[in-house]
């Protein structure tokens, strides 16, 4: 008997493996962040640059939105790059400092001086905040408000972490 | 005859697929609203807490937004979370109350009662529309302006819905 | 001896390579753009309507960010939307006026004429800037500021190009 056949040739190769999935498209609805709080007593008075400004009603409060009006203080949950604006209406007798605080510290501040008139005291800022960091304004002197929301305080997710 | 070879040795693997595409990066691009618009005259005077306050320029328009200089009026044509900012020229010998409306309805307002000044009346407010809500100012009082646009006006989409 | 035996079958295709990697997420971390400055220095006075307010901290620089606090001056590194807003407090015994300009240009401005009282002079645009466009504010009269900051420039990219 002659010698065994030479053994056969290689298979083929295996086709090419599929291609990837797409990336993921990113999904920020969980990270939507917003509010707009409002006064609506006539007066607030305060002798200390610490004493909350409370708020009393809200006009927007996106789902997930921390906000206590009690003390006007918002709660970081979602950590990004947020703006907050504020305008407060100083009583006409009196003078009115408001202070934008981040867990206590001042951003930014702003006054009149003005006894005779009431006047709007306005500023914004734009804070990067961690979980849990607080967002609040502090006056000293007196505020004013009323039923058209003459002291307001927003704020906005601008980007998240 | 000798036998038949062995069979042939399995093929190589095939190569790896191709990495998949990158996610789609969301297209937002008819999702993007902003407007500035401003006043250029000097004076403009309303003894009513529902009179529009007109414009007569715009500063910025983004392609699709919608702004009526003519009665102040933006009409929201994308639904979702948007910001309004504004600031309001009081004249110099009238009290100034200025209100932020959506559908009439005021949201945040302000005031300066100082019948003897310039001054500036600011205001800003994140409110929720549908298409179709419209949102303007009205005025109590004598606005003031110039070609440098001290009374203006702006909004922007922050979050389509 | 007989003749050589017959070559072996084909061996099995090989296993099917494996599948591609998923595509990248978007990023879009090079496309946030946003600062808060401050002034702490009670007094900057200027007879001009040019004369550019310098700014003395940072509150907020996100990384890639260009301000130059000597000059007041943010530069443009990401074309887009952007927003800004400030807050400026005036001296008790001037009056101020506060320009926001684009490359020299006056997009908006304010004033307050009362020159016996401290007050904020605020406002606010959204603009639409190319890669190296500048925005700066510039006064006339006499800016007041402290360690609270009571005198702000801040600036945001809404939507990059």
């Amino acid at each position: 008997m002659g010698p065994r056949g030479l053994i056969g040739p290689t298979g083929e190769t295996g086709v090419k493996g599929q291609k990837g999935e797409p990336g993921e498209t990113p999904d920020d609805s969980n990270q939507r962040v917003a509010f707009t709080v409002v006064r609506l007593s006539t007066s607030d008075a305060s002798t200390s640059h610490y004493t909350r400004l409370p708020f009393q009603a809200t006009e927007t409060l996106l789902p997930g939105t921390s906000f206590d009006l009690e003390t006007g203080t918002f709660t970081c949950g979602v950590p990004g790059t947020y703006v907050f604006m504020f305008s407060v209406c100083k009583y006409s007798s009196n003078y009115l400092r408001v202070y934008l605080r981040k867990n206590g510290d001042a951003v930014v501040s702003g006054q009149s001086t003005d006894s005779s008139h009431y006047e709007q005291v306005s500023g914004s800022a734009v804070v990067v905040l961690q979980r849990g960091d607080t967002m609040h304004l502090t006056m000293y002197g007196r505020a004013y408000s009323d039923s058209d929301h003459k002291t307001s305080f927003s704020g906005f997710l601008l980007y998240p972490e």
